[in-house]
């Protein structure tokens, strides 16, 4: 082995992605030390997607100061990646759920802060802007964000003002103009990888709302307000609030792609785009991948598979090594270019028990991989 | 790969060694038809030990009559193995617990049957005859076995018989000169992995007894006439009772070791020799191994590592495919000649479950590592 790439998604609640890569790192280097490592974290578009990309692209930290989600001026910082031209930005960073701890409320707070971020990204030349929706304390339906880079929201009285999610109902009007100049030859791609529509019971307010401070009463406001922001913005983006994911990030997902024409992308498939994973394949003996457990779903968009779509038109083989496997769905997974699946349970134990060993159990899996590749050359 | 042998102990309580054979050879086979497959299932001395080593070097079974366990005739076999010379005994052909199950009484069993077998293959010319002692229902010292090679056992009053585990006591006298010339340049070999004494707590009796019919009284009868024997065994060959596998099979492993000059050798290294593993490590790829567990332990003459000794000398990797790896304890494996461990646990789910998919379990791990050695060629 001359060169691997390390791409896994994270063993949920056990390991991140990052820590993966870096104990996959490991045991290969032991190995094989002479062997080039290309870690690709893969963000899940929360708290650490920043430093994530920019150790699998390189890239440039840049600190700005922007609102935070109560308005009050903080430090933050966006990516800025090599090859110039892609920016990466963590909505956690300026309206991140930590942020507010022991003082959440989801009617107040705003994205307006993640807008600045992408704002400044643009100015200074970023003709793509990555928005990683994840860890979120806010439920504005992405208003805020909106606002910072031009969009102008009225009131039946027709003043103009930055709507929150205890605000949303007040929305009369929407004038996107300004924005859409300033973002003019600029994609806007989401990072997100859930489902839910924008309101509803399977909506925002309902299934995210508690997790930010909402009681039951904040939730029915808070999805009261998305439920009319939607109408809004379904006029905009016909269908948009329906959409898996708009109800991503307090909406966000739904309001940047109807006011700014934002895109969706989950995030392997954000993180591969940026870092020019194409690039990377060249020379590439095996790309290594990995997750809490592959199953049929597994076949369908998530990480491994979307490691596996790019890499086999590369001839390049991809290893997921994974907590569980369920062999009997995994069929399409060789004719998918995944060439081997290996688990890390070294013992027949229940999960909770294997989650204890788990960074251990997973140096061990990886360093038997090479030992025994090693030994078959 | 163009050539592998596979060599796995069983998974004590879940797969015989040769179902792992078995599917080990299915999922290669899948993965690399044009692969030539040795397969050498390990025999453990009991029930099935002929079979496995006439599959793993070729022979003939040859079937013949002799004494049952109650001295009724029975029809036994042995096995000749190919090359010559060599006979395969086991004792649980004409000796085997299920053959008296329901009858059982270890105080009236014998293994007269069993050198009534190696006498046979004495006769065919076999000049080394390897006698597997596992499943057995006697309790007889071996004392059967000897008599029926013409060593003879007088009583106080000088009179000839041959002794069960009940009348062990009543041995004064043994005169070994008929079997010593009988077995002039001959080899007699004993399969055994136990490590039982031939009496007291941790002897045949106290330890065996109990799973071969014997109640309370029976079994300090049984080992207060192995103690008799052992005195007399110990003028033969000084300290043989107290050896570790001196208690196998009923105390058979002391009685012919003292009265035929028999040798121990352990299942791995008895099959080993047998079916001459060095020669077929000729242009072999690798070595497939396995065993339930993988411990400390292993490093030490069980299996696996048996199997290692021999095909690092002629630098031929071993892959241990197991059920659980005890990683902490394996820090010289890699010395040893071992070059990966892969575990079975598809799942993390606690043995007790993981025993019921073990063998589906096995193959995907076999066909993985297969399809993943393909992919990285």
């Amino acid at each position: 082995m001359k060169k691997v790439i390390l791409a896994p998604d994270s063993f949920k609640g056990t390991m991140s992605s990052m820590e993966i890569c870096d104990i996959m790192e490991t045991a290969i280097r032991e190995v094989e030390p002479g062997c080039r490592v290309i870690k690709l974290p893969v963000a899940d578009g929360g708290e650490g997607t920043v430093a994530a990309m920019l150790a699998a692209a390189g890239g440039t930290r840049v600190t700005t100061r922007v609102s935070g989600p109560f308005g009050d001026e903080i430090e933050s910082f966006y990516g800025l990646l090599d090859g110039g031209g892609i920016a990466v930005v963590e909505m956690a960073a300026a309206a991140g759920l930590p942020m507010v701890k022991g003082s959440e409320d989801p009617l107040r707070t705003t994205t307006y802060g993640v807008g600045q971020l992408i704002a400044a990204a643009v100015d200074r030349g970023a003709r793509q802007v990555l928005v990683g929706l994840g860890g979120s304390c806010t439920n504005d339906g992405g208003c805020g964000a909106a606002a910072a880079l031009g969009v102008i929201f009225y009131n039946k009285d027709n003043e103009a003002f930055v709507p929150t999610g205890g605000t949303l109902r007040d929305i009369a009007r929407i004038d996107v103009t300004q924005a859409k100049k300033r973002l003019q030859g600029v994609r806007v791609r989401l990072m997100c990888d859930v489902n839910n529509p924008l309101y509803g019971e399977n909506g925002a307010a309902y299934v995210f709302g508690p997790q930010k401070g909402a009681d039951e009463a904040a939730v029915r406001a808070l999805d009261g307000g998305l439920r009319h922001l939607g109408a809004l913005l379904d006029e905009l983006c016909p269908g948009v609030s329906q959409r898996p994911g708009a109800g991503a990030a307090g909406g966000m997902g739904a309001g940047l792609t109807a006011l700014l024409g934002a895109e969706s992308v989950s995030g392997i498939d954000g993180v591969l785009d940026a870092v020019r994973f194409e690039s990377m394949l060249e020379g590439c003996d095996m790309v290594f991948s990995g997750e809490g457990r592959i199953d049929g779903q597994s076949l369908r968009g998530k990480v491994i598979f979307g490691v596996c779509r790019r890499a086999k038109q590369y001839g390049v083989p991809v290893c997921a090594v994974v907590g569980d496997a369920l062999d009997d769905q995994l069929g399409e997974a060789a004719g998918r270019g995944l060439c081997a699946v290996f688990t890390t349970n070294r013992r027949a134990v229940p999960v909770k028990e294997a989650r204890l060993t788990a960074r251990k159990d997973l140096y061990h899996t990886m360093k038997n991989i090479m030992s025994f590749l090693n030994a078959a050359k």
